[in-house]
């Protein structure tokens, strides 16, 4: 994979520009099950791209949700209120009505045996997109992730060739999250530049991710697009955010701002 | 209903100016059942008001909470986190407390039957206010609602006739948030104009609203006035931040600052 | 304990600075079962001082988290997501993994039996840290401290001899946070001034010190200096916040703002 130069893609690509004209169009219904840590962002940041985001986990109406959505996302920290029985049920219930839904693998690698394997069987039901950083992408695809906690203690280019071989497991795409995002269906890679480091120190815009992922998979037929223009929109909205703001506090607010003014104003 | 003409009322009508004075004043416990997403800002906004606010089912402690508190608001997301029994048991303590307490039907309609069940039974234990969308409220009177998700399909003025009879069932307040908010007791109407689109397009904006309606009914007898001032209140917080804002990221702040100063500064 | 006078600690003393300086440098892992109310400000706080929060009890995960992260809080009103024995069960797991932990004793003497109970198997398993209002401190030493839901009636200054027994019974620190935030090991006492009224008006904040405590603890050995040294970092952040905002809204942002930037620019 590293022998394959990836194609840049960022903000204003027609690709890009034209994905999101059709999320504001569609307002696809978004349905997550995540953590209550990310979810308030997650969904001012789904609603600023004009999707339509329902989040968290009743037990009796999880798989309805999944069903009817446009787009799903599924973040494993979801367990710290979530059964891991109700996210193998949501991403079922998602192929058997052919909702895309996203792997967000939180945690994956931090050495939580029974997260590791749920990640495990999760993979094995094919998510159209796996989105994580490059720590998690690494343990997914059997390497040594070594993630700390919830950070990534390995390089987003290191994690290319682990991200290429665990597209062609699920058949799906996956993303890995960093100072530069790649993104990879197996054979094509797609390298997105830009974003800030703030991203990183502001809690849920990594997870939130996984929901903007969704919501572009619901709109956009071809995934590695899809995934690709998502990433695109959030690393736009980032720089532009971080051009007018001092602090980790007033970039998280400009930041839903920027998406929310994006391709708008 | 839709041949009885609403009276319009907002800020700074004397008694809405009235009512949030009381709540200032009386800084009431007001205690809810909710959802991880709107939660945060829910508490924000009830401190800015100046109520106290709880928030979050304690298995062992709902009821208590509830008996103790000035108003108690109930959203049927809370199942995100809680039980239906637990939510039964909190109204039935409020209930056995004389706490007025809040439904917001959230989701009703959106073809879970189980939630819909559940809301049944709230609705048979007589809330002092029911709070929702319109086709929410629509669902919950037994018309076609076809809640989308979380959001509405119906217009509010739509709902008006399902308000009234939903208000002359449960003996209390049926308020419908819209462009113009209505609200009614089975008898008199009342229009709330004003507010702003982006109110939803910010996460827990309108589910806070349930809760700054039990604030105001802990403090202010009559349900119609009390819920009347709690919308009355958020529409001109919401026109006022929008004044200043440009995008949905510091609306939600300006929000939250144009309530910690209504009637203050 | 009134009779010794406390030492007054504040932002730039030099071991406050030192303390910040090792928190930036070192990162510490820090676990958190908190509330969803107050987790994603508790993050962004932890995320604006150079820390690396995770926060939430994933059943099987929790335990593993207190003995690798380099620092735990437990906040009482994370019983609204978890359950007793995981708070219990994760104290345990951080004292055999030599991990500080912070105890937050929210709603402690507000009335359920359940969490008061559970309140004193956590003190007997010795927290490095108690860090509470007034009226919890009081009610977790044995005194009437009335707590109001989850706020105060009673003051800091008649909080210190309370804190000093508690203290003295844990082996730990005890922190009251007020108008003047007081801490004492049993022995000495520290007075931190400053601050700003919004803190109580903003939800999450008081308990988010919980997890600055603990993230403190994580890299100063000395368990008074480091819980000192959060308070400062909080109290100066809030005073610079206040003085550039209107309302409580923005005065949150301004708060992670000013923490993410407090000796770096």
């Amino acid at each position: 994979m590293s022998d394959v130069p990836a194609s840049r893609v960022g903000w204003p690509d027609p690709r890009v520009v034209e994905a999101l004209e059709r999320v504001r169009a569609g307002k696809p219904l978004t349905y997550g099950l995540t953590n209550y840590i990310a979810a308030p962002l997650s969904a001012n940041m789904l609603l600023a791209v004009g999707a339509s985001p329902a989040i968290g986990g009743i037990p009796l109406g999880a798989a309805h949700f999944a069903t009817i959505a446009g787009g799903a996302w599924i973040n494993l920290a979801a367990l710290i209120s979530d059964t891991p029985e109700l996210l193998l049920e949501t991403a079922r219930a998602a192929n058997a009505a052919s909702t895309p839904w996203v792997l967000d693998p939180v945690t994956v690698g931090a050495g939580i045996e029974a997260t590791d394997a749920l990640a495990a069987q999760l993979i094995d039901l094919g998510p159209a997109v796996v989105r994580g950083n490059a720590s998690e992408v690494v343990a997914l695809a059997g390497g040594d992730g070594a993630t700390k906690g919830v950070d990534s203690t390995v390089s987003s280019e290191a994690a290319i060739p682990f991200a290429k071989s665990l597209a062609q497991r699920t058949g799906g795409v996956v993303a890995v999250s960093g100072p530069t995002d790649y993104l990879t269906d197996g054979v094509e890679l797609v390298a997105v530049p830009g974003g800030h480091p703030y991203l990183t120190q502001v809690t849920g815009a990594g997870c939130s991710l996984g929901g903007l992922v969704a919501a572009f998979a619901a709109v956009v037929p071809d995934r590695l697009q899809a995934a690709t223009a998502a990433h695109a929109v959030l690393a736009t909205a980032a720089e532009r955010a971080a051009s007018r703001t001092r602090g980790t506090g007033s970039f998280a607010v400009a930041l839903v701002d920027e998406l929310s003014l994006l391709g708008v104003a």
